[in-house]
């Protein structure tokens, strides 16, 4: 379906790892080919829920390398430590804008909402994410709205890993098109 | 000088090991009774930085039984996790709210401002923070400015561990008054 797409996952240490494994998985099931881009070379460790740290994973590539326009579409996993300090990677924002101005594919699930709110792209646009950052991505423009998977043009987004089922389910065919 | 006040430190697991501990002994070193307030009774484990476990610190009151009325002050220590879970929980958000309506002193730093987006105090108030959480503060209505230690009435508040200095300086007089 995906018929070797390249999809960026960008994450970095304290991610939530179902909400990297399980995206992850899907792609993959899907013929794609998904990348682990984070800041720095080398491996982040992953959380189980927001305390007890879960598996290293291998970063593909580094956010100061990659090439948006390589990439069928961006998944951004939560992970409260991760999300916070990705939102303030000058790297990690000038990615996912590229994405927002080629108008392709950009998946968040949980907190990893909250970069969006530094890049001038909600206004307008309907979004879900981990209750505890409603407040933020209201601030920034977003109607947010309390489902399991929203899809909003190419922007796609779920709750927390509960809902991961749903937003794998979705994702695929967005990144598919 | 705080002869005897009380003055509430909220925190939950997570909180960043300085924010609570250099406050904490500038309440003591003034004379004051600084108190652990959480919202289970027990013990919560610090961070340093926002990975290294740091040390256990004994809860002395749950956030369900404390009264904003028996205390002059409180103080919002940051560490991500810690503050991204107190924002969302309602018995702090009336806690703190309290001390809004009776106009007594609120001292935050660094991601400990959090909560402050969801109780609608925000709006006309100059504040500061840790970068990241900018965006939030100004979505909720606060004018945000990086300096090492802002007073606006009641309301102080410093960005950064680095800042503990200033903070401990300017709260002490504060909570005094």
């Amino acid at each position: 379906m995906l018929s070797g797409r390249k999809i960026a996952f960008l994450a970095l240490r304290g991610v939530e790892e179902p909400e990297l494994t399980a995206p992850w998985k899907a792609v993959l099931d899907a013929g794609g080919v998904p990348v682990l881009i984070s800041a720095e070379p080398g491996t982040i460790t992953a959380l189980r829920g927001d305390w007890d740290r879960g598996e290293d994973f291998t970063v593909d590539e580094t956010l100061a390398d990659a090439q948006p326009s390589e990439y069928a579409g961006v998944v951004l996993p939560g992970g409260t430590l991760n999300s916070d300090k990705l939102r303030d990677n000058e790297d990690a924002q000038a990615f996912v804008s590229a994405f927002f101005a080629a108008d392709k594919p950009v998946a968040t699930i949980c907190h990893g909402a909250w970069i969006l709110t530094e890049i001038g792209v909600l206004p307008g646009r309907t979004i879900t994410s981990v209750a505890r950052i409603a407040t933020d991505l209201k601030g920034a423009g977003a109607t947010w709205v309390d489902e399991e998977f929203v899809r909003d043009g190419n922007l796609a987004s779920s709750r927390h890993p509960r809902d991961l089922e749903a937003f794998c389910h979705g994702i695929v065919p967005l990144f598919a098109e």
